[in-house]
């Protein structure tokens, strides 16, 4: 059993609407010393595999197929066993 | 400058719709041996502070000010410099 960890985010050249909702919440509370504010997914999906290498690619298939969204979001994995 | 690399995720006991719906997705792409997928936000804050300990305690509050709802949710953060 694997666990993948994945990071989704908007490439930097995309405008985040939901970051700068977030930061204007976090101003309105007062917080002004925040500068920047980008909001992704995070998401933990659990997956049985022979091994590592094809839990590897059966996560990058997922990441292509539905999870990022490649023309505005980069993708980043983590695997770990157990 | 600091950058607050945080992870908000639903605790164990809490139900997870939108996690249910993208492991429906990944099974009707073929991908049977997902087992469990947990879905939650990652945010990047970047933001002033004099010194790491007033960055995080910037942070701490923010994640239980606004952030994270403490009654479904938790919260782990990272702090890096620059």
């Amino acid at each position: 059993m694997f666990k993948a960890l994945i990071h989704i985010t908007l490439k930097e050249s995309i405008l985040d609407p939901q970051g700068s909702a977030v930061k204007k919440g976090l101003e309105s509370l007062g917080f002004s010393d925040v500068t920047d504010v980008r909001v992704g997914k995070y998401l933990e999906i659990s997956l049985e595999a022979s091994g590592k290498s094809e839990a590897e690619n059966k996560v990058l298939e997922m990441c292509k197929k539905l999870l990022a969204n490649p023309v505005i979001e980069n993708y980043e994995y983590e695997l770990v066993e157990g």
